[in-house]
């Protein structure tokens, strides 16, 4: 008897989208296409030399400890020096606050299979990071929606929030992605203080917090609380702080590790053993020597500078070539930025025409709780040069004018229809 | 507010224990500890010298790739390979029958995320690979157990099984963990009709293959299915293969593969996606240099010798130290050998005493799904020295010895108390 598998999946597997734009981006590797639509650090700054190098006295000096199994919570030395720092930023923390993960996105999966029951609410920012939905929807939560504007998550709508008892808030507070938006300083102690009062658990992804290019360091949640609660030799709080070596590092090594209390530390490393027992030895200890020497300091200033310029050029094209009514973000810092267009450009048909014109980018859409968000867009700019961004933002202004034109085509079709297409034509105003 | 976080977790963790015997086991890493207990590979065979050389050519060549995201299927050359390899073997397959995961142990999880609702039955060898319980107990599946002898799992009753409807068999047919047992020929065949038959999914987990030191290769589940199937240019059938580089290269850079019908692989790509995006791009090239190049063919001829010798010298010490009555398993590969004491001997007590002499094991209990098993134990033979096996087993013996003195001194008690204890007494035979 042949299997029918689609009769035989798990209920939650309803809930697994497969992307339509994510097919459709495949092409974008093609030669001469400009992808603005990845989420990727630019691979010409990754230390290719210095991680070669690394690789190789890793493994000459311990490599039968760099190639055996490992222990689920993580390479120790890795775990001590990412305690110490947290320590020296004023977050107290022990090895036992720390587990290293494969990649942040491991952390954000793990935390779901911990906390979500089916229908458990998460409230997150609308826009948000659209792999943390994938990851939860496979445990079947709900998402409350929370609108963010230039500073941020609208936190002071959470007051109407908590008697819904969410049983965790999703937050990046700095540079979110898709938006490019950090959460202002007044709204983190916010943040903090609706959590500390209601006993609602935060969930702090911070990957791009070392990528500021312009504008002071915020505290972090998990420092704000931690300043509240006063001396402890190991944090206890209400925050689970993801951080990753994907975007100052590598992300092909996959490694990330959370910062929580030691109970939900051990819960999580209980959740991991089952799913893939441990991270990379060699990932680890690799990740380990750059942290530990001082490179990654040094190495993430160079990128720092890098996508700052490619932000400002995207910024400088976007004003030349886009149109009056459309509004952008100004990230300080990230890969990101975001785009919304005036109310009648539908972004999947305009990446349609924009595919056509060799570039492409990310309709906002998708990364929206509520199906709104049909006129935004996601646009990276890490992982292109200055002069592809140029290039590319004018490929972009092409595309949506042809997308207008045919709207101005389609209007006078509308007007010369006597139907109930009215609606259609004010909304174009 | 602090929050309880035992209150939080989702009803799923109350699944996943934390096990004492885990806990106990962590002080075996002290000098002079002999521990049978970890299901660790002999670290001295590591190839890491060229390992080493492989690391440094595939960054120096094509660090950029190496370092940057990449497709959440796998690494493609390397899925091309292992489909080239399956199809030399019999099961046609191209690279949408191939997934690349983070160690087998990942694709265990992902199985049971896109198949397991609440409740859904697995069937079971029992005892049964542990790792395997804890990754489906998260998506709180129940257990069938099938009991299995010195030729694997009694198959034959798995037609009273079937009507149960289970929505999977799990089965590790050579050399299995614990019990070291390789599942008949016969009973291949006769698992394979139950499945076409029935249309029951098997995930036939398979990672000591390549480990036989004895006897000839038995044909894969997936190839006699696929014999059966006739000319496909693709593979779509009933059984999900999973195999790893963990026991051939080295189980710290962790990466295994799933072979299944394209269907079952995209589903479980999409599970993997929201799980942790991708495997180490690094550790996946590696893996695919040290195939590609045929090295491991070589070296995997010094792991068999190695861990033959070393099954033959635990065989050995057993029949010359083990009393009588002790009865044990003679795995024809693989790393794990399962010891059967008198019905009297309780293995966690065992371990207790054994610890006192320095050395360990993992009592049987825990891989059995109906709690029984208690005078079980498995031994590891692939991390131990010769002389280490030779003095362990003696070690062993002793505390075994010790243990059965107290049982005689508890029997003294009682025969001298005129109670409902004439059980144990008849019992202790």
């Amino acid at each position: 008897m042949e299997i029918c598998w689609s009769e035989r999946y798990a209920r939650r597997t309803g809930r697994m989208s497969s992307s339509a734009i994510r097919e459709l981006l495949k092409i974008t590797e093609q030669p001469g296409f400009i992808s603005f639509a990845g989420g990727l650090p630019a691979p010409e700054l990754f230390p290719v030399e210095e991680v070669a190098d690394v690789a190789q006295r890793v493994l000459r000096e311990a490599g039968r400890a760099a190639l055996q199994y490992s222990a689920t919570e993580g390479y120790r030395p890795l775990r001590e020096l990412i305690a110490r720092r947290m320590t020296d930023e004023g977050v107290a923390a022990t090895v036992d606050n720390i587990l290293v993960t494969t990649g942040s996105q491991q952390a954000i999966d793990l935390v779901g299979k911990i906390l979500l029951d089916p229908g458990d609410a998460v409230v997150v920012e609308s826009p948000t990071y659209l792999a943390a939905l994938q990851a939860w929807n496979a445990y079947e939560a709900s998402f409350i929606g929370v609108p963010s504007d230039q500073r941020g998550m609208a936190v002071d709508l959470l007051e109407e929030i908590v008697p819904r008892q969410p049983k965790l808030l999703y937050c990046q507070p700095n540079f979110q992605n898709p938006t490019g938006v950090t959460l202002s300083r007044e709204r983190r102690e916010t943040l903090v203080d609706v959590s500390v009062r209601h006993g609602l658990p935060i969930l702090e992804d911070d990957p791009y917090r070392q990528l500021r290019f312009e504008g002071r360091h915020l505290p972090r949640l998990i420092g704000l609380e931690s300043a509240r609660q006063g001396d402890h030799s190991e944090y206890h709080g209400n925050i689970i702080a993801l951080s990753t070596f994907s975007k100052i590092l590598a992300p092909g090594l996959r490694v990330g590790w959370v910062v929580a209390a030691p109970e939900v530390i051990a819960q999580l490393t209980q959740a991991k053993q089952g799913t893939d027992l441990h991270t990379s030895t060699l990932d680890q200890m690799i990740a380990y020597e750059m942290l530990r020497s001082g490179y990654l300091e040094d190495h993430q200033q160079i990128i720092v500078w890098t996508y700052h310029e490619r932000r400002n050029v995207m910024l400088a094209s976007l004003a030349e070539h886009f149109p009056r009514e459309a509004r952008w973000t100004r990230p300080e810092g990230g890969m990101f930025l975001w785009v919304e267009l005036s109310d009648a450009i539908d972004a999947s048909e305009l990446l349609r025409e924009a595919m056509k014109q060799q570039v492409a980018f990310v309709p906002g859409q998708g990364f929206h709780v509520d199906g709104s968000g049909h006129n935004t867009l996601r646009l990276n700019f890490s992982n292109s040069t200055s002069a592809q961004i140029q290039e590319g933002i004018a490929r972009l202004a092409r595309a949506l004018e042809l997308v207008r034109d045919g709207l101005e085509g389609r209007e006078e079709h509308v007007r010369s229809t006597p139907s109930n297409h009215v609606a259609i034509k004010r909304d174009l105003g």
